[in-house]
């Protein structure tokens, strides 16, 4: 199934051109993670691998780094601070698959399911401690302050979100409270304080994190959209999670509104009471989501998202890293649905 | 029952003269503290205030101002650091009451059995998030590297403990590595860290930091020791949880190794399986940990490190600081049982 394709209408993107362009710097921040994760507790290094091993395309850590090269780095003081933007992100995942009770992450067991919730707890504590152990050593106090009051709002996002998540009629300007909290921060963080180290001017730091920012609330609208559209196997995540979990994003958001008066019984029941689901359920929700126009809404919004990314970087020079970013852009709004 | 009162033999000790002395910079940074735990997000400050609220000492602040003080400050920076660490402390006591399932803190319901498991996740990285918030403002770096190194030592603490914590033939060593990471490490962390924000000399934060592991070691050694023979009213928690949760601490190992091939039965029974433990078992353990002299020689032990912790001060010119903080470490070790 792949209804609103938005490839149709959208320049592809790819993410491959910046993982070229960064693989040095990458080498150097996947050997800091390696070596930072390692503690004479076994289990701590143990958890913090099985995530960490399983990849996910370090697309905050690429994003530091990068930013850092576009505000004109001549070297690799971004490194350290894009380890530290990984172990942050590590940290939230290990955390939020305890909160969410999720089964899997990066296409494997959650971690909480091996070594039980107290230690993905204890060990996510762990790594967002060690981020800041990074931070510290890059000497820079205003990529501490960015980075420490990303985390502040990262945890905001999340309890918004846990109390507001199954709420049928929550507004679209606090669902993108939410996910700017939960997800766009931290890119924004990322490539701000990338340009930070590099010494950018004020006004390359904040295009930066305009580009972030952007960037992060397009990501997270097609995660949204793809669990209604997409293949576990691409998400590395079941397809339906967050509807089963009664997760109120916002295709569902909008389809309840769009079937107001028709189908409220329906959303209802399969929102209020998730444990009661049954499989046709999904596959009604999917429909109706898809039918209504509501998953295309959500992808044209993301859609919207890539371009302030895009036009953010307008102020720069074109070159490689510039056309990377670009790029970058237009895939997160045009990964396989 | 008050079976091995270190009153007897020691000093009482008060924690009072302290409070008195520091009662301005306490009020700054109790200020600061409800200040800084706010949030739109209105489940934040609820959870925060009912841990923060309930009080406790607040021993980890005030060692870091009574330390700034004694190490000569002149102003009140030490006051943002304090309530950084109080809110460290307050994270890792949500994460912790969620990890070991605990039903009481500070006397009242423990925060999870109210709110839930994941909004104590959740608020806990709010408020460590908020801590290096603080800390970014006191635009010291060195105060930064001590607190995030002492984070890291605190997670590794309790992941240690949470491997360890039901072994019954745990050496002392690895039962005192368990407390200084988590527990001694704030303190140390807590009381070199003032030291270090009002420009204290090399040596001054060295012997403040000795003085913080040592009383913190002191302090978690009596609180161990107190489970098997104070009150309830007088912890906040009750009295036996440790034995219920069959935690190995040390009064409990220095009775197994002391009544080896004589209670062998009895120990593996109801420290492997202590949910099947009887209301009689308990007293069968406390009357062992006293009867055997374990409990008098965890006190001992807490004594040693109080001693160490005064010692520490010995560099420093009398007065009324120094005279406060000596009392202090008397009354960690003559807490009423």
């Amino acid at each position: 199934m792949n209804v609103a394709d938005p490839a149709v209408t959208r320049a592809p993107g790819d993410v491959e051109p910046l993982i070229r362009l960064a693989s040095a710097d990458m080498a150097k921040v996947d050997a800091l993670i390696v070596e930072r994760m390692q503690s004479p507790v076994s289990v701590i290094p143990a958890l913090a691998e099985h995530l960490i091993a399983a990849g996910g395309k370090r697309l905050r850590p690429l994003l530091t780094v990068a930013a850092a090269r576009l505000a004109g780095a001549k070297d690799d003081a971004a490194c350290k601070l894009a380890a530290a933007v990984e172990f942050i992100h590590t940290a939230t995942l290990l955390h939020d698959d305890v909160v969410d009770g999720s089964s899997m992450r990066r296409g494997k067991v959650a971690a909480h399911l091996i070594w039980g919730a107290p230690s993905s707890v204890l060990v996510g504590d762990f790594l967002f401690s060690r981020a800041f152990e990074l931070m510290v050593e890059t000497e820079s106090l205003r990529a501490l302050a960015i980075l420490s009051r990303a985390s502040s709002v990262i945890s905001e996002g999340e309890v918004l979100q846990l109390m507001r998540a199954h709420d049928l009629h929550l507004s679209q300007d606090v669902y993108l409270e939410i996910i700017r909290g939960k997800t766009a921060e931290l890119f924004a963080a990322a490539a701000e304080s990338g340009a930070v180290v590099a010494g950018g001017s004020k006004e390359d730091v904040e295009a930066l994190r305009t580009y972030g920012l952007s960037l992060g609330l397009a990501f997270q609208l097609v995660d949204d959209a793809l669990d209604y559209s997409g293949s576990s196997d691409v998400l590395g995540k079941n397809t339906g999670d967050d509807f089963r979990e009664g997760k109120a994003t916002l295709p569902l958001l909008l389809a309840v509104a769009r079937t107001r008066g028709k189908e409220d019984g329906f959303w209802e029941r399969v929102m209020t009471r998730p444990g009661e689901q049954s499989e046709s359920d999904f596959r009604r929700a999917r429909e109706i989501v898809v039918g209504s126009g509501a998953l295309k809404a959500t992808l044209d919004l993301a859609g919207d998202y890539a371009d302030a990314a895009k036009a953010a970087l307008d102020r720069f020079p074109g070159g490689d890293w510039r056309d990377a970013l670009e790029q970058l852009a237009d895939f997160a709004v045009s990964r396989p649905a």
